[in-house]
């Protein structure tokens, strides 16, 4: 079960990331069953992108796997047309990962917006390291 | 009318049919009003398919056709563009069909996810002719 | 954890009190983290009752108690006026209880609509106390 | 405006006096424009308090007072009958109040729930007085 104790290293982890990358971000922090545990939006980070992260967190707890692997099934092309429209709309672009513990079980996921998906999915893949 | 004792019967093939494939998966069974009926996740079973399921199980229902044969409206160039965003959001590709009785009538539709969608309507169309 | 396992035993007992009281009732089982299990629908049940078990069980599943002590928070002169309105729509009469293992965790929730909420309410702790 | 250094401060008073009261909280910070900025579930907070959490805040930001303020509103004789049911719901009891700076500008609100809502509100309150 994730801990708030957790949360506190993997938040500190993706700010001092975000700040390093000289991006100000949202990063939002859910539990394994997809329930919001802490959130926190950098001075000067987009509104708009407070959305994406949650989505982007949401959408990684839900499936268990990085954002943009959910992409692969609802690309265009992919087996899965139309998926992003299910579980109230996810988000299917880097930035959003799980957060696996110790023991390799899925405690919870983390989403970050407010770069580009790439600099959101480095974020958010380093943060979730320091878990390991 | 769909009866509890089919939807067990539905139910009991389905499960047996996912742990044959080696997936856990949420199976959604409708009537044929799309009205919930019963709804099984099995252990394991992603938590961002359970939408997935119930939605199958709906777009079935509502069109009385399998999940993919409703991506032939909606395919990028088929007839009937953005249909998928209709109803509340349709899920157009395999793991749902309808179920029919002996006499040939829709009473229902089953809807089914966790694996691949090949093997979600594998397991979804196995279960429906067990009514058969 | 809730298994599988543990909600057919819930479900088997509540259909059981439900046909005992001669009433057709509708039967949610959540998560702890008021994620869907399982559901049934028992020959009969009104089609408005549906949303009313799903309700119940997530209301209880998101406080941890009965449905009904919900209602002392937010009834007329509770120290929680319009606590019903909040996490979209909670149902604070008799109905729902918590799902609590040997242990003394709770595991879940059980929703129960159909009949006079005291026949729900009863049918529901009946079930719960299946897994004492 | 309302900066992530000064949220730091109001969560650590409101996390430091819930612990002194022995419940575990959910603590939600909006800027003035009722924007999300920060959030932390406490371990073993309800998870129906998220909600109640977010609620209060925004509720707080939205009418620059504090939740139980609104409540003289909307209570029943109040002069504004129903105003809990517009902006998609507020929460109106004791929880929930303005962040005020130095200067004595508004500059975002804390909702806090998962206490009676006696005690929710001192805890808000308490945390807010951290940035006079």
């Amino acid at each position: 079960m994730l801990t708030l104790e957790q949360v506190e290293r993997v938040m500190g982890a993706a700010t001092v990331a975000a700040e390093a990358a000289g991006v100000a971000m949202n990063i939002a922090v859910l539990d394994e069953a997809a329930q919001l545990k802490a959130f926190v939006r950098m001075d000067g980070a987009l509104l708009g992108s407070i959305d994406v992260a949650l989505g982007k967190a949401r959408t990684s707890a839900l499936f268990r796997m990085n954002t943009e692997a959910v992409f692969e099934f609802c690309k265009p092309g992919g087996p899965s047309f139309g998926l992003e429209n299910t579980n109230g709309g996810l988000v299917v672009f880097a930035g959003g990962c799980p957060l696996i513990d110790e023991a390799g079980t899925v405690i919870g996921a983390i989403g970050v917006s407010g770069g580009s998906p790439d600099q959101d999915g480095e974020v958010a893949l380093n943060a979730a390291k320091t878990l390991l």
